[in-house]
């Protein structure tokens, strides 16, 4: 058993989306402390770090096509600091919650982490939807307020709030969450 | 295939918990638009009545006795007006979204409707998360402004912004939901 | 924690569907050993019993139409011996694997046993399928080779050892499963 | 909507576990009808080929790493007929089903197939388990006899017995499944 699971979701965006001008601001102002998050999860035992990412729709893709896209897309800085080692987990997901149609539930129960930690994007689409699912499956779950970026500014605050009050999350700053 | 499906979510509650003070003036607001969706229901062929309600952990109660629960507690009144008849589809969840661990999906397969109106509480819980995870599915949604109920006004609000843009529900009155 | 969930699997059958000659000899050799651990768990503490049973496609039943349905049934006395005493965890199914579309595996998760008895009908069926399902959720499964019920005693035998072989299940007699 | 989906299961194996002295001489007598399928699927626009292939417990692989580590293995020539080409879906699976903890079932709801056709291995394992989370789910199967390998001779002809009868699947001749 491990004491922490990692997750970092959907950070391989090639931001040419609809919506992807109000999101990339965002993402620019949690690229650091999310970087921050997966360098310090690299080094510890203790932590287990898992991507998890949206295929768009491309059931052909593998994982280093996710993150080359990524990378050629319209802001590759806001990708090239969390960019996997050789060696990291990496799950794809078709739909917006990382919990469905995948093998995440799974993968946790056999690394039995006595907590999620939730990073990357949108706040209050990906993000709390798997915030609600870890929740149901009575999962732990921890987001760093400053790790997980939005679309809207209102719905996401209020994202946070649903995590906080109703899926008993802890909301802390991305710096305290791996103390 | 039937045009609409109508899911009654979590209306059989004995308002006795945590936060059922904030709730019941929301339902008691609501209880004659859903009761209106219900007798609707009941009389048109082509929408399928489904009430699907949390068994509050008890995995020996069954219908039957959630609704006489209900009725024996805090808010009858709130209770009364949709009372199952004989026949009515119920099903038991155990979660807050009521296609997790429930035959709902595998019901909704064989009825094949085009949309599911969801009416009941809580707004900003587990009508959210019953949203989400239809939008996952690419079920298409209706939801009635005034036939769901909140705890807190404003997450109830943003409940259903976010139901709105980023899972395409449809926000109508009660009253055009079967229009 | 419990030690041991016993699941009774739909054995509250009408015995007038297809096939129904070829099963109902084969529930009357077990009857006896699955009333006997039915029996036996409700005097323990340390076994939960569990009866999952299919709806037959209708979700208007309750548990108690279930049972009363398969006691107007053609072999009442095959049901008799173990109907569900008041306060008995009762799940119902809609397809062949006791964990498709159901709450199951969330209520094992909740109750954590160590091992899993599965007994009922129909051995190369139901019963297989449930325990393949409880294998890849790596549950520890026993099944009672005179607790279970087959249409067909080849692919009954061929389905026992399956499970024995691929699904490293344990195969007892009834008697022993709760020593 | 395509008419079939071709599912390739789990030949992507280095041959190096228990098991395989008795696995690979029945994949030796299907690998030609298998590459014939695979072959005749990529020639049709109503065809969808789908490989899916389990990740033996690595979640840092990639599709890549599954096909390139077989081709390594003992048994490069019962791999190499049938190799992806760029841009063939390809699906990682964890446990026996192809359909638990995966994206198969919502792959196969987008692309809508009228049939599935079931290759690859093992007959009394993995395919009879898709075979079965395939008909629960209202899939029409089809098995070619001669398109899958078995471990146990015996149990190989009950799972292809148990499909026919139990899972409403058609076996046939490879030659004969796209028709």
């Amino acid at each position: 058993m491990t004491d922490t699971a990692l997750l970092v979701i959907d950070m391989f965006n090639d931001y040419r989306h609809e919506d992807a001008e109000k999101l990339a601001p965002s993402v620019s102002d949690i690229i650091e402390p999310v970087a921050g998050l997966v360098s310090a999860a690299r080094k510890r035992d203790d932590v287990d770090l898992i991507y998890i990412n949206d295929n768009y729709g491309d059931f052909t893709a593998n994982q280093e096509d996710l993150v080359r896209r990524a990378l050629d897309g319209e802001r590759p800085e806001l990708v090239e600091p969390i960019v996997p080692q050789d060696g990291a987990r990496f799950l794809q997901k078709v739909r917006h919650s990382a919990f469905y149609a995948t093998s995440l539930a799974y993968l946790l129960r056999q690394l039995d982490p006595e907590r999620l930690i939730l990073t990357g994007q949108v706040t209050e689409q990906c993000i709390l939807y798997t915030a609600l699912d870890a929740y149901i499956r009575h999962f732990q779950v921890i987001v760093p307020a400053n790790g997980v970026a939005h679309i809207d500014e209102e719905l996401g605050k209020a994202a946070l709030q649903m995590m906080e009050r109703n899926m008993r999350a802890t909301i802390l700053p991305a710096e305290k969450c791996l103390d």
